[in-house]
């Protein structure tokens, strides 16, 4: 049964401790139904505790006179582990695979503004072989003074675009009200970071079977992101996206600070595919280059970028949206670095590529 | 207007900037609908942009050749902001008033859990002169496989307490879709930390009107804390709580790091209570003594403390649950702080108080 | 032998590791001389190894096949360790005891800047009941540019002081030369939060015996504060002084982040005495009276307070400073609170506390 | 004069200032010798300071009636600015030259141990086409327990080394006491992240003229890495690398978090080069080479990576260090991505080369 954690727990006790303690102790883990394990070190008793355990009562153990500290032992999330899949999972979106030796660059404006902004992005975009568009319908802002997105009007027309150039989306989801609404419109539901433990969001993005991009929250661990990932699993849908964008730190040279190790360690620790956004993670497009760089040579297995035609006239976060021109000449580094590792990234389409060539 | 975003802002030339580059900046500031006025010091020039700002556009004028950087110069909140509101917000809940000289002590169990420990627990609590209850049914956990609460079972069991023992309750909510139902049976909505940027959910809160306790993100400046505040003001809900719970720091010793200044530092920019939850920060009932002693000290208007008869049989948090003979201790404790400055802490029923004397 | 750090360690097998992976960890820890304690989980083999165990050379058994990772157990300090001496050590600096129920407030400006400031600050301190004066001679500043103390000069004026007027003094010690040169003036070293890794500073402080405040570095844990504090007493310096002064978080309102949870950790981790330094926690004088009541509400041993008879024109950290009037009001605010919890704190000099009447 | 620290400055009033505060504040500006620039915004007045600032007396201004904060304008470091010298810098030492096209890799042993590991780690980087050895005589640990490093002897092993095969040595230096003796030994100071802010280490090692490798502090921001850079700049000595290793997160699946985003702001910031150590960054060996791959990928003039031929003994983080094998692929991964962005990586030596081709 899935709804059952299975973690070992180790109790260490005091140094002071007596065999009153331990024993006591070990009554204790009897009555909540695990076995116990003493072995005594040079210094401190240890005892194991063996069983399905539900660390919400273990965790009360620590209460116990004698005891020092808890210390678990195995994960506490499961189908997200690679101990569950040993291969990477690869996420189907139509005709696009995450998870493969392609690098995904999905890219396009943070917020959708106007027609004219999103058409002229869209197309500047899959001429550059991108073919996941991603712009912003609802738009969750620190400020409620702030502009909060076009909302629904935006989603029709990141529907349009998507199906007359035939092109896929990504764009948020705010609330489990909008679920439902939100899959109809686009092929990829994105979580946000400050959304990523909004647990009725992640179940009800689980129950609708869409694939889901999940945003790292921006003070998560990867272990709570794992566990965040596996309310949708658990809810028995596998399209599960990782996306590093960004730790908060005590840096302020840039708006986040991105932990490019977070790649190596969730392809060791999950099957899932791990996507990265230089935007959100450095807020200043000339440093996202750079960082997307270092993404795709660290092993990610997607990107997600913001460009704006016109930067300075945008309504949010033009600060760190690239012109097209600059990911044009982003899209070759990107390949040539893929190709270096093994993997590769679309072609532009022919037309520009020979321009540009 | 209230959803006006007042913010100045300068834009600081980089050091090797020409008179054209301030120029150029000058006409887009201009064409923006802003004032802009020019200042030249020893080493740069700096330009103020005045009138009632929009960030989000002026955020991009950062990408014109030759500006180094942009800073705000006013706050990004309004009606949180002391300015506003010179004198301290006086919350009423029923006979309580947040705010005043007197301290507020809430507390409870972490989670609801059956009939036998939370009128266990509200007893104890209402004669060491506890008016506010609190006491969790839905439960935010990390894991989809913790105890996730008792759900509407929890919430029916705590409005009989309430009406029964004739105490006020708090208890959180977790989706904007809950607001209505929740605010049927408890007296204080509690926005948890994951939750301080789901604005969906704040808006509702506001809505509602409801008192509301919000609690500060685990990574949220304060800033972003009162502008999460301000997404409830602004929904024209006056009644706010402001509640810091500890920060997400290197440190492993404690569960989170109680950040004690923000009691001062956010008495200073707003006029709203501000209080303080010493269990979740500290994350061990050890440390939940000295820690709440502290915060009356520093001046915070309220407590939240866990309490459980019997915290290692708790199914959540039992760790940082005080049983309630150390919680009549802390009272004593706590009551002679509040006197020591000044203020007060409603005193324990007779019969409980002749005892303990 | 004090140069042997005890440290049990448990090291996790993988869940997929074979019964061949086991016996090669065991193996291996047999050959550096430990014993080893194997233990069958319900998901995962853990292997317990005991003896007197050198971390440095542990750790590498990670990287054996079929490892999943060590849990250290026990504590990497030993003569700091509240195991090693159960009852809190009295440091005793002349007639000054820190330590015990008295709270030692220290006080004086950040930085010693001529002679008129420097005796018109003493006289004020000494007036308050103040006994132990703090003065920089020597300062760290992040610029090269910045004001670096008088050096010398400033240590010799602190030693006129000291000698005319009865009173102790603190000052910091940069590196190890400066040591006994400094020991000469002073009665208490203090190391910075910069140096608190700066082991050869720490050492030459240990082998001088002289009484050392050691300032929590501002990244530090708990733990590696603890053993910063090792250096100095496994140099066979007893006279050590713990001082919490703000963490670095991403918080920007307040200079760094007061643990306030570090009073109690400490209290129950170590014998030493913990001070608490507002000024530098919080940067600005109008949060140093709220954090300094925290301190002593929370169980601090001792205060350490900057104070400037004209802040405007001091020539460092003057946006922290107190004037001497203000830390009159506050030293009564503090007695309060001390007595509120059966601690005390010397009082004024008549003529001042009758004024203060 | 280098010793006067360039620093406009902005004074912000409160929204409620009158306009004797705004005469008030302009007065102690005048004072203090600087030009007061008054410029009246829709809700606040901002007065800039002009001239060559102190900051250490301008702070203060903070404290006047009617001042809300202060902001500085200009960087307060001056020598290490990109200003001063908008072309990279070419640090040369010996026959390396840093912040070129190359990208130089140093690599060794994390500690001198014995002849052995030391000229079989040697013999192995040589052969990889590596010209700078590092390796540590004097560790700093955070335990006083710890393998301290052979100190001297060390020193000379690496010299014999050095002297023998022709290779560069790169070694730490703990207190300004060593550095005329370190000198002697090594072609590279190194100055270690817990002493970044160890000012009389980085003056001594000014002085000497030396070329060092200065690492940033744990939770040194951008800002102050450069001012301690400065410290050494200011004493003559242009030779400076930047080293970025990892700060302090939450995070804890790697023993630091690597700032990749670090490499582009320092390129944009400073004219210095920048080297990035994977090793310390996350501290297990198998998240190295992506993160290598990554900081080179994101424009790193250099790398330092730890070697070890045999881990499971090494007496000092075996657990991050790489085999010689997987050196040598990790370093026909780098030079294939070096070659992807325009640059290049010295290539092995002819028979391990062909061996490998």
């Amino acid at each position: 049964m899935a709804a059952v954690e299975y973690r070992d727990m180790i109790i260490v006790m005091q140094r002071n401790a007596s065999h009153q303690h331990v024993e006591n102790v070990v009554s204790h883990v009897h009555e909540l139904g695990y076995r116990a394990h003493v072995s005594a070190g040079e210094e401190t008793v240890i005892i194991g505790v063996i069983g399905h355990s539900r660390p919400d009562q273990l965790q009360s153990l620590s209460d116990l006179p004698g005891v020092d500290h808890l210390l678990p032992v195995t994960k506490p999330y499961k189908l997200a582990s690679r101990d569950f899949s040993p291969l990477n999972s690869l996420i189907q979106v139509e005709d696009v695979t995450f998870g493969s030796d392609e690098v995904i660059v999905m890219a396009g404006p943070c917020a959708v503004e106007d027609e004219r902004q999103l058409w002229e992005t869209a197309a500047a975009m899959k001429e550059e072989g991108v073919r996941i568009l991603r712009g912003g319908a609802f738009k969750p802002r620190s400020s409620p003074y702030s502009f909060q997105g076009l909302g629904v009007r935006g989603l029709e027309m990141l529907d349009q675009v998507r199906r007359e150039m035939g092109m896929l989306v990504v764009s948020e989801v705010l609330s489990e009200d909008q679920v439902e609404m939100v899959c109809r419109h686009v092929d990829i539901l994105q979580i946000g970071t400050r959304n990523m433990q909004n647990f009725a969001l992640l179940q009800a993005a689980g129950r609708s079977g869409h694939p889901v991009l999940l945003k790292r929250g921006m003070s998560a661990t990867l272990e709570e992101f794992l566990q965040a990932a596996e309310y949708i699993l658990a809810n028995h849908n596998p399209n599960v996206l990782l996306c590093e964008r960004g730790i908060r730190t005590f840096e302020t040279a840039t708006r986040n600070t991105l932990d490019i190790s977070a790649v190596p360690v969730l392809k060791t620790l999950t099957h899932l595919p791990v996507v990265v956004d230089p935007s959100q993670a450095t807020g200043r497009w000339s440093f996202v280059g750079p960082v997307a760089r270092a993404a795709v040579a660290a092993g990610a297995d997607g990107l997600l970028i913001e460009v704006h035609p016109r930067p300075t006239e945008a309504l949010s976060d033009g600060a760190q949206s690239l012109k097209p021109a600059r990911f044009q000449e982003l899209m070759i580094e990107l390949r040539a670095i893929a190709t270096a590792i093994g993997r590769h990234i679309a072609p532009a389409c022919e037309s520009v590529s020979s321009a540009s060539a």
